[in-house]
């Protein structure tokens, strides 16, 4: 066995080594069927059986009341940026967005195709290092739903709690690179989705909990593949669902139940985020990017005193066995991706290892 | 190390046990980077890596020209089957649409959202038993395209060659069932789409090759998403690919070029089913359901005597570790899935059990 290294990927990330473990004895063998998970038939019963077993995980975890379907689809939060707005927002119809940043402007920019966006509130003065207060959102009068980005992994920010949308609007949100690593009170939103390749499992599958009014009043003259009501109707089955990708999702979720569930998972992150920010704040060679009180515990964005000093570290980093911190263009300079399965371990290793350097080149 | 069965699905189905193997060390670790291959970011060295062994291996493989463009996708044939004629297909405009089953049929229903379909050709009369000649099909006189289903899975059937479309119509092929089970004339397609999970690797991977002055001329006012280009400008990374899928695929051909390629293992797949075909047309209790000239190398459709023979058929078959054979309801009976990874020594196994079971109800 060969030794892992600590991975602070953007995403695809980190997932926890026991559900590894549990997938490499899965692919040859699933729960002793002789069968690996990849080659069972979705419409047998040993793949039901991980499909009921992820979809009743999200549910207990999530809290998710039963007037929400919980669908597992294909082609990542950038399918849901076009699925949404074609399903509910028509050409006079106005949708309320909250820029926060590239995933957010992607969203607007899909949303656009069908109807009239409203950009409630923006973080371009900050940089989008700071997210919007509350009384810097504008709702418009009576939108038919309010979207917001909850983690925004390019500056590292995070809303600390949902924006309350207008009386009536479904409040509609990107939960990408933060779904189940904290409590959610699934009640308040109308739709949450998320790729799963951040904090639940492998790229290809994305998770979707939406109110079934909502499903119900999708538009109905869209593709089959295009409606919600197809993936509701037939539990995520009318055609081949990602079934790996499910199984690895219910492994995680399985695995997260095992740690106390959301909220001892939420300390956990709260934790090894305040420890690295404290050491940014500490530090006179780093210093963290987004704004206090919008810091993200999923992406903490930093910089260095210059650029020359951000690649070196970056590059000694690398070669320590710190892998993946290189920050996004957009945000340059740094980031550590600590999502659910990143160790805190790897946490303090970083700390030590800034601490290092910032000795070496004071 | 369990015991693995013969497994007979027709989709997720059984893969090479090498390839099983390599994905479970790669699982931990991907090529000796100490970081797993679902943890890997799509933007590192590592993974793009893998989809260039992917593209590559699709290239050679299958004769690739450089005028088409090898595309990694999500959703499955069933996303296809909008995506074509959304791309391609206006009002006022005629595709042409062999019926040969089930999923012809919903490849044709997605289409008549946007165009006018023409059915050049139905298997209908024979129950979908037997695939049209040349003779029987009939051809608008300008089709933006015409589309087949190379291989039937429901009913067992499959196209010795391609039709010839008229002068100037691309032919465009669901190929999800016998992608790369025997060679393939590329140059003679405009488009060609395959769900992985019977040929070439798990679900939630379709391989689209099509042809760049066809992308080029896709309509341009659909979502990012929607449209062809977005994926050829970006090698399929204009979003997070379901890169664990990409991998599985590119470890599946690398397989298929081990054992010869594509010659080499069609000749395998006919031996393999011209084994059970005879064994079917010498038996006084079974007989093959589809007729003789379109008979599927894939999907092996067979019948017994009763129903009640064929349901005890399955029972004791399942209990004997042969897997998956009960038909699809519209085909009745059963259906013995035998795609490239499935060995020749699971094709003697059933013939043995079908021959003793034939003795014991004679």
């Amino acid at each position: 066995m060969t030794q892992r290294i600590y991975n602070f990927s953007a995403g695809p990330a980190v997932l926890p080594e026991p559900v590894l473990r549990r997938a490499q004895a899965a692919i040859w063998d699933l729960d002793g069927t002789g069968i690996g998970v990849m080659e069972h038939s979705h419409r047998g019963a040993a793949f039901e059986a991980v499909l009921a077993r992820a979809e009743a995980a999200v549910r207990t975890l999530g809290g998710v009341p039963d007037d929400h379907d919980v669908l597992f689809l294909q082609g990542g939060a950038s399918t849901q940026f076009f699925m949404i707005p074609m399903s509910w927002l028509s050409t006079d119809d106005t949708a309320d967005y909250c820029d926060t940043g590239v995933w957010a402007q992607k969203a607007i920019a899909e949303a656009r195709r069908f109807g009239v966006v409203h950009v409630a509130c923006t973080g371009k003065p900050s940089g989008f290092a700071a997210l919007p207060g509350p009384d810097e959102i504008t709702w418009s009068r009576r939108p038919v739903y309010a979207h917001f980005t909850s983690n925004n992994t390019i500056y590292g920010t995070q809303w600390p709690t949902e924006p309350t949308p207008p009386d009536g609007a479904p409040l509609v949100c990107d939960a990408s690179s933060d779904i189940f690593s904290r409590p959610i009170d699934v009640r308040r939103y109308g739709l949450i989705y998320a790729g799963a390749q951040k904090n639940l499992g492998p790229s290809g599958v994305t998770l979707v909990i939406v109110r079934k009014d909502l499903v119900e009043r999708g538009r109905r003259d869209l593709p089959t593949m295009l409606q919600y009501r197809t993936f509701a109707a037939d539990r995520s089955m009318y055609n081949t669902p990602p079934t790996f990708g499910i199984y690895v999702l219910a492994e995680v979720l399985a695995w997260i139940a095992e740690q106390g569930g959301l909220a001892a998972l939420g300390e956990r992150n709260a934790r090894k985020a305040a420890l690295l920010y404290d050491a940014l704040d500490r530090s006179e060679l780093f210093r963290a990017y987004a704004a206090p009180g919008s810091r993200s515990d999923m992406n903490v964005t930093f910089r260095a005193r210059t650029e020359a000093l951000e690649a070196q570290f970056v590059r000694e980093a690398t070669a320590a066995g710190l892998d993946g911190l290189k920050g996004h263009r957009l945000a340059g300079g740094m980031r550590a991706s600590i999502y659910n399965a990143f160790p805190e371990a790897g946490v303090r290793a970083l700390i030590d290892f800034m601490a290092d350097f910032e000795r070496r080149h004071r």
